[in-house]
């Protein structure tokens, strides 16, 4: 017989547990049978003395199987999902999802929102006017057949031992715990019906991980766990030092996606949304290599194939296909200021979780769950690191509501941006590759 | 602000809580507004980041201070208190707290009820008919002060943050943590009103703590939490190998106190008393060495003051003082087994936990704090180790109640006693003092 008290003192002690404590104890929490007081015991002792492989594929899928656990069986092909840890200007969802799906690989993808300084997609895609992520299971299921793409909001269904977890977690200092942050991810990804992953780690000052080596150890958890349970996983390391992109802003952002997913935007979103692409094409059977992966993404976004997806997904969730082609039917921000460069000199840094709070003072991101957004509002980066600005010139377009936040939006852009008299050296936008060999080179 | 987030993560982090952090976190714990999530996840960070000296007096202090602390200003004299981890047939404050009593230093003594293995101070109280441990506050305050002793058991009004604590302790393995086992112990002794402090920390198969080093650290530790509050304490270092005495069980073991207190009973019994209560009194400023106090505490008992202290006691608290001059008016079980040597030998080893099981199976003990004790069964221990003995030659006579338990109970002693060719070599039953200097020697 399982005894709670045993499960603790074990973990509590380094020993291992059984995949049958395992889920017992995480089916007790979900009931109710194990106290809240016994799982944080437990997630202190974890804390402390971590889970092995087959703990963690234990744990996580204890997790999802708490819940409803989507079946896109009759959806034909290999269904894969990226998933990004969280970063300020990281719209690559946005243009990526109907990239790949335009390629013929489908993506069922479960997003979250934003909080604190790191935005979230389902935020970004509610700014396009009526589009809904609040769809059925039933829907999220057609549309991943027919329409080869659903961007949907995590349902209270999906792995409710996560939810109540988290929630358990955030008040008891284990939030910040790779193990419980790899099977939290995990058990949700999971749950989605999906057959493979990307996973995008981000390391640097806006990162959650602010080290590259935390990054790494996350990155390998996860994948241990997809191993453990059976399903192929590949993970990035990606540099979170800047945001990403020159828009920071819930409309912004959707602004710049449409500007990649027809052909242009920034380069950093177009390589990084290729790249990711590429081995979500791999992954998929759809590229033999990475190489083949990459052109085929490029030649969606080229083409307009990935546009006109993205078109089809709104028109499908219930939005307005006319706001992509028409971007001033977006919300748009009334008020406009700037905020210049207090000297001459090259960007050396500038500091992304700084720019995401700055984000957040105008209305554009939530400092708790329970918070609204104002889609409209947001940050126009006009310079990235490297580039040379004169003294008083603008670095950045703050697009705000009446001035609300602004004196603070002003206040910590002051703090974020560093400017010196050398170019800065920049290491690269996608540091490392974690993933099953075979898929040869990108470029 | 304390935040209890920001508590459990510097200790989880290996960091130092302040003294406003810890009363802050116990109040509110006590109140109901930290929740026992987050208690259960701050004493697993400190089952393995511990607490340094200063924490543990303010953990103490704000368990103690979480109810009422008795006032016994008004009884002349420094209060000296004995406390003892707990053991077998370990009756010791039935003899002690009179013994010293009547030598002049008031002894106000809360105790506890048997659990387990181990015996209880109370249950061993109340095999004396009428005699009551429930007293109020104020008559305790009058008995400390009118006859220099009073015994009862711990009230609800005391430490109601330790008993809380404790109890989620007990479903969230954090018992076993040396620092919180002593924050607990001496929470509630310092809630008693007294001034100094005499423990009988007990090493060994018995023990709680089975090895000499974890006894030493809980009491170096309990020794640092009553220097800490201003409160001067000794600890004694002292064997559990064997029971203590030749009885096992509650009247009996207040048949074998009286013969202490008599002039009489077993050499270890009386050994223990006299070094515990030789400490008391020097403590208590009524012997200028221990050496005085071992002298005067054995004149105590051999001059029959002891005894009239116990008497005074007994009918201050309700009990029959008869009982104590006719033996036969204590409970008594009406049926008689014995356990006999298996082979001839030494008796090399008495398994104390064993042998306490024993005594449980017969109704002597509790397995569950809601079980109630048959005062009157139990065992009288023969032979203690070192003795040689003959085949088929009777080890233990054993009081039970209609055979309950006595398969069980007989099994237990047959794989508690080991006998072997040669006489063992024996431990003293005193390992070490642990003590502020000055206070010469014992003998």
């Amino acid at each position: 017989m399982v005894r709670a008290y045993d499960v603790i003192k074990t973990k509590r002690d380094g020993g291992t547990l059984t995949d049958e404590q395992i889920r017992w104890f995480m089916a007790g929490y979900t009931a109710g049978d194990v106290a809240p007081e016994q799982m944080s015991a437990l997630t202190m002792a974890i804390f402390f003395n971590g889970l092995n492989k087959k703990e963690l594929a234990s744990w996580a899928d204890a997790m999802l199987r708490s819940g409803v656990v989507l079946n896109l069986d009759d959806v034909k092909g290999i269904k894969v999902d990226k998933h990004s840890t969280g970063g300020v200007g990281d719209k690559i969802s946005l243009p990526l999802a109907p990239a790949v799906a335009a390629c013929g690989v489908p993506v069922p993808m479960v997003s979250g929102r934003g909080l604190g300084h790191t935005g979230g997609t389902l935020d970004k895609l509610q700014a396009i006017p009526g589009f809904r992520v609040d769809l059925t299971v039933e829907d999220y299921r057609r549309l991943v057949r027919d329409v080869g793409c659903c961007l949907i909001g995590q349902t209270r269904e999906i792995a409710p031992a996560d939810k109540k977890l988290y929630a358990l977690r955030d008040v008891t200092a284990t939030v910040d715990c790779i193990p419980l942050i790899a099977s939290s991810i995990m058990s949700k990804k999971m749950a989605e019906g999906i057959d493979a992953l990307v996973l995008d780690v981000k390391f640097g000052s806006g990162a959650f991980m602010k080290k590259k080596a935390d990054a790494k150890l996350l990155a390998q958890t996860m994948r241990a766990i997809g191993e453990g349970l059976g399903k192929d996983v590949t993970a990035y390391l990606t540099s979170m030092e800047q945001p990403l992109g020159e828009m920071v802003g819930n409309a912004l952002e959707v602004v710049e996606s449409v500007e990649v997913l027809r052909g242009g935007g920034p380069k950093d979103i177009v390589d990084l949304t290729v790249a990711l692409g590429a081995e979500m094409l791999w992954l998929g059977k759809k590229a033999k290599t990475l190489g083949e992966g990459a052109a085929r993404m490029r030649t969606a976004l080229a083409d307009g194939s990935a546009f006109r997806k993205f078109q089809d997904i709104t028109r499908a969730q219930g939005g307005d296909p006319k706001a992509l082609e028409n971007l001033s039917l977006l919300p748009q921000a009334p008020d406009r200021a700037v905020f210049v460069a207090p000297k001459a000199g090259f960007i050396t840094a500038m500091d992304a979780e700084a720019i995401g709070l700055a984000a957040m003072d105008l209305g554009a991101g939530r400092a708790r769950a329970e918070d609204t957004v104002d889609p409209a509002v947001g940050l126009k980066l006009l310079h990235k690191v490297g580039a040379k600005v004169a003294k008083g010139e603008p670095l950045v377009e703050i697009h705000h509501r009446a001035a609300k936040g602004l004196p603070s939006c002003q206040a910590r852009l002051a703090g974020a941006y560093k400017l010196g008299a050398t170019k800065p050296r920049q290491g690269p936008l996608v540091d490392q590759r974690l993933g099953r060999a075979g898929a040869g080179k990108l470029a």
